[in-house]
C-alpha cells in the first residue's frame, strides 16, 4: 500500500517552512511535545486522524510522534488541505492521504486508507511492543499532568490492553468515527478511544451515545474551555472574516452582517464583524443565547426577517439548511453567503442552484448565482444594481457564495491561526495521553477532560506568551475555603 | 414585636413610585408574578430574606407574596438600602428591617429580627394552612414551568411537609444562612431550603457543604445562566462604573483602570471600562481567566506591578485583602479605589487607615486618605501633584476610596438596573417554587436549577423585550438528533 | 449692589472641597494658572461670564483672577449651577449670581447683574490701572505661548486700549452676547472681545456675523481641536449617559438608543452608548455625517422611522424641535427622552404637554407624561405594558423626559468631568490673553485661535497626564520638508 | 510605441470579472460615470495616471473615458499592480504600463511612458478636438454638481485653453508630478492641473509650493472629507490588517500592536486592531494626536520604549526611518514589521539588512531576518523561542517583514475595498472636471475642492447604499440661521 497520497511531494520544503512558522506561535504545544519526548506516553499507539491538514495540524502530528505514536492522517474537508504541508508530512514519514479539492469519492477513499493503515498496524506490531496497564509504572509514560505540582501516582490501572497496538482516532466532524462504526465494526475492539474536535462532531456523537450506537469512548476535546472558548471564539471569529475578505475583498465597515447561530463560534464572528465596523444581526433558536445577543447590543430577529436586510450572511450553527430558498428569494442583490460551520449543509446550495438561471465562478472561492428578478419579493432592495449601466447587471439579481459553502475560513483562507490551534491541539495531545492512562476504565461514552487538564493548558499558554498571572496569598487561600467570616 | 424598622415611613409614596418604575422594566418577573397569583405555589410558606432592599427587590417581594408567601426582609449590606423603598414595603405590610447606613450592631440585630419573624411564623400558622406534598395535585400550585410545552406531571412527591409553615431563606452573601447555622440550629428543621444570590455566598456555602456543616438544601441562584451571565456581567459592569462616576465624577476616557478578578463580574467591569475609553489592566489568579483577559485585548500582570500604573482600581474577586498596604504604597497620588465584590474585605481599609496621616470625606461616598509622601517607592508617579501650586496638595500623596470599600454600585449608586434584576429575581422566585415542589427530595447540599428553568426565564425576558428568536424546522430538529449524514 | 446672589453661602466649605478635587484633575489649567500668576496677562481686565457654575468653572475663575482679572459670573442654564461651588466662589470674592433651579426671570436678571458689574467696572477703575498696548513690553504679560520654543517677540501692537478697564465676555450659548447686543449697545465700545464655548452659541454668532449684527470680536473656543474634539466628544459622550443613568437607572445593554445629530457631541454619545451595550440608531441631516455613522456601524434612518424603534432618544443637534409630536405619537410606551444640546428647544416639550393626559415627576429629574393610548399608531409596541397587571399602567402609554429637556448631563449629573474641562478652559483662559494681546487688531468677527495655541494646550495636558510622545529625528524633519526623494 | 505593457494579456477575462465585481460595490462612482457619459466634461482631455492598478482604479479609468478623456496609466508602487486588471484595461484600449513586481528601472521607465503618451497626445490631437473655455456652454459639460438642486449657471469662464489637448495628471504619492517637474519642464505648459491622492504626496507638493517649485495647480483629493476620513480611516484600517493577516496568518487577539502615526490612517489601523482583540500602543510626534490616542484608550509612549513590547509594528506616518536599527535591536524575537504608508522608507530595511546574519523568504510577502542574539539588549524577551527545541530557532532572534516594507495592504492583499475607493475616486473624477471647469483661473498651488463637492459625493454614496438621512424642517432651517431666540 502506498504510504502517502499528496498533490506534489516537491512542495515539501515550502511546507516545512510553514510548519516551522506555526511552531514559533505554538509554544504551549511545543512544551507538551517536550514532555511527550521525555515520557513517551503514546508508545505502542497508532493514531488515525481525520483533521484539516494544515501547518498547525502538522505540529500536532509531530507532537504525537514525539510521544511515541505512529500516525496516519487524512483531511476532514475537501477544501481545507494545505498541499505543501501535506507534502512535508509525507516526507517526514507520516502516512498522509489528502489534497486540496478532493472529490467526494477521494474523500471517502482517503478516510478508508487511514482505517486500513490502522488495521495493518494492529496486525503488525511495531518494534516497541504495546505497554500493558500494569507495566506503566516502570516507564511512567502517563502522568503527564500530575508532575505539575501533584504527587498523585497513577497506580495500577488493573487491566491490560487488548493486544497488538492500541488504536486511537482523532476526528473533526465525526466522519472517521462514523465510517468505522458503519463499515468496520469488527475493528472497534482494538480502539481504546477517540477524540473529537468540533461542536458538530459532538452533536453526532452524543446522538450516537443516546441511541446506544457509540461503541468506544470518545473525548470531547471541543468541550475544553481552552478549546471552545478560545479556538471557536477567537479563532473562528477572526478566520471567518478573513476567509470572506479573501474571497470577496469587501469593506466590512457599514455592512449589515447576519450571523446565524450565537454559540461560541457565532459570538466570535459577531464580535469581530462589529470590530470591523459592521452592523450585526443575530439569528438564534436558543432563548438564552438570543438574550445574550440582545444584551451584547446586537439586533435579534428571525432569519425570515433578516434575509431582506443583510449584506453578508454567515452560518455557524452545526445545523442543516439554515439558509434556504425561502431566504434566498428575499435577499438583496449582491448579498454574500458564507458558512463557517463544519459541514456544507448549512447553506442549501442545491436549493440555490435550482433557483438560479446561471452560476459562474468570479474569483477563487467566489461563485455568483444569478436569480430571476422576480424571485425577489423585495424589489425595493434590488435598486442598487439598477444604477449600474452595464448589461449583465441591469436585470439580474445575484447572490455570491464564498468557499462553495464549505467552512470559509479553511476554504478561502488558512483556517485558524497557529496560536489558537496550539491550545486546541494541546487538548488533542493530552486527550490521547488520557485515553492511554485510563485504558480499561472508560465506557463507550463521550467524556470531557478533567478541568486540571484545561488549567494546565492555559498555564502553558500564558507561559509561552510570557504573561504573568497573580497568585493567592496564604491568607486569601484560607479565606476562600472558610465560611465563618461575615459582613 | 415591631412589624418593621425603617428610616422614615413617610417616604413610602416616593418608594412606591420607584417600585412602579422598576416594574415597568421587569416584565419577565411580572409574568412570573401572574403565574404565582394564579397558582399560589408558595401558599403556607414564610420567606426570610437578606437582600439589598432596593426597588427591584421590592418587586420580588411582591411576587413572592402573590404566590402566597409571608415575607420578612432585611438588607444584606449596611449601605445598600433605599429608604423610600423600605418605607413602601413596610406600608404594604412586609416585615422590613433596614435603613441605609446601619451600624454593624444594627445589621446583625436586623438579621435576627428576620429570623425571629420566621420562628413566630412557625409557631403561629396563618389562616391558610400549609399544603402537604400529597395535596398539591389538587390546587396544582407547582408545575410552574411544565406548562410551557412539557406534559410531565409532578406526581406525588412522597413526603409531607414537616408541619407548621414551611420556611425558606433568600440570602445574598450568606450572612442569613450563617447566622441561622451559628445561632439558631434548633430552627433548621423547619427550613425546607434556601437560595443564594451571589458568587461570594456560594464560595461560603460550598465550603460549608465540603465541611459537612451545611444543614439544609440551598439553591445556587447565582449559577443560573440567566443570573451570573446577565446580572454579574451586564449588571455589575454598568453599575460599578456608575457608582464610581457618582462618587468621583472622573472622566473614564484615557484612564488606566485595574480590574482585579476576571470572573463574570470582572469581565463586565472590564468591558464597560473599555467601552468608556479606559485602558484596562486585569489581575487574576486563575490561569484560564488570565488567558481570556489577554485574548480579550487587555494587559494582564500581577497586581504588584499594576499598582504603579492604575488610576482606578476595582476589586471583584470574592476574596480578601486584594488591595493591601504593599499596593497602596506604590500607587499614584490621586488613585481611586473601589470594590464591587460582596464583602468590604477586598480592600484592606484597616491597613490603609494605619498608613494614613489623615482621612477626610470630600464628597458623598468618597474618602480621601493622605499618605506620607515617603510611603511611595515610585516617586516618579507623584509628579502630577507637584505641578499644583496649592499647599495642601504639594507635599502629600492621596488615595481616594469610593463607597467606603463596600460594593460601590449599591453604596454610591442604585445597584443593578431593574432589567437585569428581573432575570435574577425570576430565578429567586422560581427557586422558591422549586424548593416547595421538591420538598422531601433534597439533601443539605448546594443545588443548581435545571436548565429548563433558565431557558424559561430567558424566554420570558425575550417576550418582555418583544424580541423574536428563530425556531428550528422539523428537518433541522431531526438533523440535530441524527448522526448518519456525513460530508 | 449685592456682590453675590447664591442659594446658601454656608455651602462654601463643601464647594471648596469640590473645587480642590477638580483642580487635582485639571493639571493643564493649573499650569496656565502658574503662567498667568507670573505674567499677569489680564491685569486691568474685567471678565463677565455666563458659564455653567460648576467646580471646573471655578478653577477657570481662579485662573483668570490669577492672571489679574476681575470676574463676575452667572450661570448659562437654569439647572446647571452647583450651589456649593457658587457659595465657595462668592466667599472668595467673586461676583457670582446663580443658583440651581432659577426661574426664567431670575436667569435674565442674573445675566444683567453681570453686565451691570462690568459697567461699574468700566466707570470705576480698580487700583491696578489698565495697561495700554504700548506699555506691555515692560511687564511682558502677553506672550504666553511664545515662550514654548518660539522666540517671536510680540513687539508693539500699535494701538492703545480704549480707556478705563478692558472688558471681555465669556459665553456659553450666546445669551450674554445676545443680551448685550440687544439691551446694552452703548456698552459695546468697552468690550475688547468675547469668547464662546459651544457649537450652539457659534451657530448664533456666525448668523450675527453674516447679518452684520455682531459688534465685537469673539473667539470661537469651541473650534479648538482641544475643545470640540475632546470636550464635545469624550465629555458629552460620558456625561450624557451619566445624566440619563442618574435620572432613570436604566440598563443600557440591549437598549435601542436613537442619537439625533452626529457632530462631535453625537459621535461621542453614540460611541459611549455602544460601549455600554446599546444598539444605536443615528438620525442626521448632513449627508457626510450620515455616511460616517453608517461606516461606524450604526443604523441611519429618518427620525420618523426611528421613533417607533427607540427605547431612549437623545438630541444633540443645536437645532429646534428635533423631537416633536409627530414622533411622540409613534414612540413605545416607556421610552425615555433626553437632550444634551445647549438649549432646551430640541425636544418640543410644549407639544408633548399638549398631547399628554397628565404629567408627574417620578424621580428627581424624571417626568412621566401619560399619553392617551390612541395617540399611538403603533399599537404593537405598547404590548410590554399590558403584561403588567397594575391598573395605572394597563391602559396608558407613558413617555419619560429626563432633566426637563435641558442638557441632561448638567441637569441630572455634574456636567463634564474635570479632566476634559481642563482642556476647554485652557482654551478660554488663553483666548482671553489672546484678545488682550491682539487688542486693536481684531474686527467684529468670529475668530479661531491659531493652531499653536491648540498644540500648546495638548502638550500641557499630556504633561499633566505624564504621557510622553515621540519626537522627530533631524533626518525625519528634513524629509518631511523636502520633496525630492521618490519611490 | 507600444500601447501597453502588461504581464499577460490573456488574463484580461479574469480582470474584467474583477472590474465588474468592483463596479457592483462602487455605486456612487457609477453615478458619476452616468453624468460624465451624459455631459462629457473631459472631452479633449488626456489624463496621465500613476495610481495603483487595481480593479477599483479600472472603474475610475472607465469613468474618465466615459467623460471623454484619453487615459494612460502606470502603477505608483512596484508591488501593487493586479496583473489581470492591467490586462483587461489594455484590452479595452487603455495605455497601461504596469506589472506586479516591477524593478525600480521599470518603475521609472513606465512613469516616462505615461509622460510620453501625454506628449504625443499634445502633438496629435484626437478626432474630438479640445473644447475651449468659451465653447463649453454649448454642450454644458461642466456643472456636474450644480444640477443637484443648484441653478447656478457656470457662464463663460473667460479664457480659452492653451491649444492642443488639455492634460491632467492623477498622482498617488507625487512621483509622476515629481518626474515631470524634474525631467520634462517644457511640457508643463500643457498641463491644466493635477490631482493627488495621498497624504504623503501632499506633504511633498506643499513643500514644493512653499519653495515655489510647483509649476501647475494640483487638487488635493486626499483632503476631501469623503476621502481622508473614509478611505484613509476605514479603508487603510481594514486593508492593513488584511495584508498582514495574509502575509502571516497570525492571530490578532492578545497581540500587542504598535501603531506608528495617529493620523486618519493610524486611527483606522488602531481601531481595527482593537476590533480584532489586540492591545494597541500608539507612537506619535504630534501632541494633539497623542492626546487623542490616550483618550481613545490606547497607550502612548515613545517608540524606543514600545519597541520592546510589540508583537506587530505598523508604520503609517508619511515619514522616513520610523523603525530603525535602534528599535530593531530591542524587539522581541518573532516580531512582525509592516508599513502602510505610501513609501517604503518608513522601515529602514537597509539598516535591518546590515544588522542581519541572514534573510529568507518564508512565505509570499514575508521575509525573515535573523539577527545575532546579542543584538538584543532585552534578553528577557527572547525566552519564548528558547522553549522550542528545534535547532534553527534555538539561538537566533528573528524579525519578520511583511510585504517588503511596501504598503502592505496592496503588496500582500488587494488594497482598499471597492466601496471606499468609490468615494475617493468620485473625488478624483470630479477633481478632473473641476480643473477643466476652472481652466485659466487656478494658480500653481495646492487646492482643496469646495465642500459642496464633498457633500455631493457623500449623498451619492448614501443613495448607492440605500440609506436615507433626515431633512431639516422649514422651522429648523430658519432657527439655525437666526440668532434671536435665547434660553
Amino acid at each position: 500500500m502506498e504510504q502517502y497520497k499528496v498533490k506534489d511531494i516537491s512542495l515539501a520544503p515550502q511546507g516545512r517552512l510553514q510548519i516551522e512558522l506555526a511552531e514559533r506561535r505554538m509554544g504551549a504545544l511545543l512544551e507538551v511535545r517536550k514532555r511527550f519526548a521525555r515520557e513517551k506516553p503514546l508508545a505502542g499507539v497508532t493514531v488515525g486522524m481525520a483533521l484539516h491538514v494544515t501547518k498547525e495540524t502538522a505540529v500536532l502530528v509531530r507532537t504525537l510522534r514525539s510521544g511515541g505514536a505512529e500516525v496516519a492522517i487524512t483531511g476532514c474537508n475537501p477544501l481545507s488541505t494545505q498541499d505543501d504541508v501535506a507534502a512535508a508530512l509525507a516526507e517526514e514519514g507520516v502516512a498522509v492521504f489528502a489534497h486540496k479539492g478532493e472529490s467526494n469519492e477521494e474523500y471517502y477513499d482517503f478516510l478508508n486508507r487511514v482505517i486500513e493503515f490502522m488495521k495493518v498496524e494492529v496486525r503488525t506490531p511495531s518494534e516497541s511492543p504495546p505497554l500493558r496497564g500494569g507495566e506503566q509504572s516502570i516507564s511512567s509514560p502517563v502522568p503527564i499532568l500530575e508532575n505539575r505540582g501533584s504527587s498523585a501516582a497513577a497506580g495500577t490501572r488493573g487491566e491490560a490492553r487488548r493486544g497488538g497496538r492500541n488504536l486511537i482516532t482523532i476526528d473533526d466532524g465525526g466522519d472517521l468515527v462514523g465510517e468505522i462504526h458503519k463499515k468496520h465494526p469488527e475493528f472497534i475492539a482494538n480502539l481504546i478511544g477517540g477524540t473529537e474536535e468540533t461542536t458538530t462532531g459532538l452533536i453526532r456523537l452524543r446522538a450516537m451515545e443516546r441511541d446506544g450506537a457509540l461503541k468506544y469512548p470518545v473525548v470531547a476535546v471541543n468541550d475544553n474551555k481552552t478549546k471552545h472558548l478560545m479556538d471557536n471564539y477567537y479563532g473562528t471569529g477572526q478566520s471567518t472574516l478573513d476567509g470572506i475578505t479573501r474571497a470577496t475583498n469587501i469593506l466590512w465597515a457599514g455592512k449589515t452582517v447576519v450571523v446565524c447561530g450565537y454559540g461560541s463560534c457565532g459570538k466570535g464572528v459577531a464580535l469581530r464583524a462589529r470590530g470591523m465596523g459592521s452592523n450585526v444581526i443575530v439569528c438564534e433558536v436558543d432563548a438564552f443565547r438570543a438574550l445574550q445577543a440582545v444584551m451584547d447590543g446586537f439586533r435579534v430577529m428571525p432569519l425570515a426577517e433578516a434575509a431582506t436586510l443583510g449584506d453578508i450572511f454567515i452560518t455557524v450553527t452545526g445545523d442543516k439548511h439554515v439558509l434556504r430558498p425561502e431566504h434566498f428569494s428575499k435577499m438583496k442583490s449582491g448579498a454574500i453567503l458564507a458558512n463557517s460551520g463544519h459541514f456544507d449543509a448549512e447553506i442549501d446550495l442545491k436549493g440555490l442552484r435550482e433557483m438560479a438561471k446561471g452560476v459562474r465562478t468570479v474569483r477563487t472561492m467566489l461563485d455568483e448565482y444569478t436569480l430571476p428578478v422576480d424571485s425577489s419579493q423585495s424589489t425595493v432592495h434590488s435598486k442598487s444594481t439598477q444604477t449600474v449601466n452595464r448589461e449583465p447587471m441591469t436585470d439580474d439579481r445575484v447572490l455570491y457564495v464564498a468557499g462553495e459553502g464549505r467552512l470559509v475560513n479553511l476554504a478561502a483562507a488558512e483556517g485558524h491561526p497557529s496560536e489558537v490551534m496550539s491550545l486546541s491541539f494541546c487538548g488533542q495531545a493530552l486527550a490521547c495521553a488520557y485515553l492511554v492512562e485510563n485504558l480499561g476504565k472508560l465506557e463507550p461514552k463521550v467524556y470531557v477532560l478533567p478541568s486540571r487538564v484545561d488549567d494546565d493548558i492555559a498555564a502553558l499558554q500564558l507561559e509561552a506568551m510570557e504573561v504573568r498571572k497573580d497568585e493567592l496569598t496564604e491568607e486569601q487561600r484560607k479565606y476562600l475555603s472558610s465560611w465563618e467570616e461575615g459582613t
